[in-house]
């Protein structure tokens, strides 16, 4: 396989390497990229010798604990020498607790197009579908050998970014490192299935009720979805399981315009715009509704919170995707 | 990368394209990988100037016709010279249209380990994913060029075979396959999403329906769904697209064993068993429990119909499973 590196990112790769006492950095609400990635890097340069650990500032969930070896809490053990972040765009998502370490960044390893250059140094490779597969690289150009486990966490921080090698930042480079990587002894079938087909029946629940709550508009091509708050504490499920609703509405099929309506603990109610389609439709896209309420995001997902009733915030969030859904697709001008 | 086929296999694909006005049969209850590996068949016999064509039993199911380039029905258009079935393990597997072709097989092109050899002459490769893996590595013996026509037809197959390289049918080759067919232009992650992502807004309440009727035993070990004839009924959903069903226990975490139980539209009880576990449970057998009623099935998937009320069925069901359980799980003497 061609080295998918620079120069420049396999020599500050090996700068890394000749440093010791090292704290690793993974991302507030971490995920299967950044704490996979993490820890193959923690095991390497354990098995090189050196001393290493991991911090997170916010508590593993335990949806993915088999990532971590179980471990939930991540407080630094030692004052280190060197701070690389993993799979980290900006200061921001540092969380609060280790914010500090921010400032300190000597390497910054990540993916993400969006990254701010906060670390000393940085390497990016944001064509790649995760930090689990810039690792991957760069433990190659090193000459890191791979081994059961490490290729276990590799391949489960590849296959969390990339959605199973299904969304479109997987490349044949995904495949071929995921290619070498199955050559190791791991069962990726049932990393897979813990990652992705995988929740409590709480979780399931509440995604019952939401599809229960579709509302279709515009010849079913704008779906909406409603949680309150009351089904939520019925079910018992906690805030920060919830993150799988803002999908849901793309799972029915000829929705163009996904809108989740979600009524949180303190009131707050919490909209996310999800748009998708093929040509020869025209791009919708969600931000720019979502600016208009103060929110943000991309083309294709965007969120935004209202401060009203259910019922209000509903009608008008619907208005609004409507408005520019007649812009886009119904003016007899065009 | 090395060729996965023996040399018998290729003279055999080589015998295959020296013929000519073929038919390319797919199995009844055409899926993914069936009807993408039969159009990558179909072109590349038209690419080299060959009279080619494609029968099924069955329709192709709505939200299958974007792999049949939007046919749904496959009708015998000339009196063939030679038949090809692709991706169909038994006789019993052609349906009943052509079920007269299963007598008059020349070639099979399959992957399955259970095939009956029923063909004149049989290219089976029992490790492989799919039949579109089967199919790409014939096609790269024989100097077939891929295009993204082609590319895409065999992407689709392997994809869907494999649950999107989720299941562990797939190996380091699949992953290979994938990367070389990625280097087509075709849009893989929408073809994901269809395959994966979707489902009518009836189907998602039908599942949603089967959620609210959880049931569970053993510490939340055995999981029970139930759905009545009523409730598909009343939700307009066809009976062909209830097949994501029997998997839906699996997606409730924790879950050991799971049981769908179906009422039929002509009242018949039809249950669905699964099974999953890690070490160091041994493997719970469903196809022992299913042969029980006269069903049967594999170790982690089987099925068996009765003919009683769905509450009998139930209870006689849940029984059986328990009693199995026991003997596995909780038998103080072993």
């Amino acid at each position: 396989m061609k080295t998918m590196l620079t120069d420049k990112q396999v020599s500050l790769f090996s700068e890394l390497l000749k440093r010791d006492n090292f704290c690793i950095v993974m991302h507030k609400s971490p995920d299967g990229d950044t704490i996979g990635s993490s820890f193959a890097l923690l095991s390497a340069l354990k098995k090189m010798g050196k001393n290493a650990q991991i911090v997170c500032s916010d508590e593993v969930p335990p949806q993915m604990r088999f990532i971590s070896d179980g471990i939930d809490v991540f407080d630094l053990q030692f004052e280190p020498e060197t701070v690389v972040s993993v799979d980290i765009a900006s200061q921001t998502l540092f969380g609060e607790k280790y914010a500090y370490l921010s400032e300190k960044v000597d390497f910054a390893i990540d993916h993400h197009f969006s990254n701010t250059f906060y670390a000393k140094e940085t390497i990016l490779c944001d064509k790649m579908s995760s930090a689990g597969e810039v690792m991957f690289h760069l433990f190659k150009s090193a000459g890191i050998e791979f081994d059961d486990y490490i290729a276990k966490k590799l391949y489960t921080a590849i296959s969390f970014d990339s959605g199973c090698f299904r969304f479109s930042n997987t490349s044949p480079e995904t495949h071929l490192a995921a290619a070498e990587l199955l050559r190791y002894d791991f069962d990726a079938s049932a990393i897979n299935t813990k990652m992705f087909d995988c929740a409590s029946l709480a979780q399931l629940k509440i995604e019952s009720d939401a599809l229960n709550s579709v509302r279709q508009y515009k010849d079913n091509q704008i779906t909406m979805v409603t949680v309150r708050y009351a089904q939520v504490e019925k079910l018992g499920v906690n805030e920060n399981e919830l993150g799988g609703l803002t999908a849901i509405t793309r799972r029915v099929a000829g929705t163009v315009v996904g809108i989740t309506v979600r009524e949180k603990s303190d009131g707050e109610i919490r909209i996310s715009l999800r748009s998708q389609q093929e040509a020869p439709l025209a791009d919708f896209d969600v931000s720019k509704v979502a600016a208009k309420f103060g929110g943000g995001g991309h083309v294709r997902a965007a969120g935004l919170s209202m401060r009203c009733s259910v019922e209000e915030a509903e009608q008008k969030i619907l208005e609004a995707v409507i408005e520019e859904w007649d812009r886009l697709y119904d003016n007899p001008c065009k």
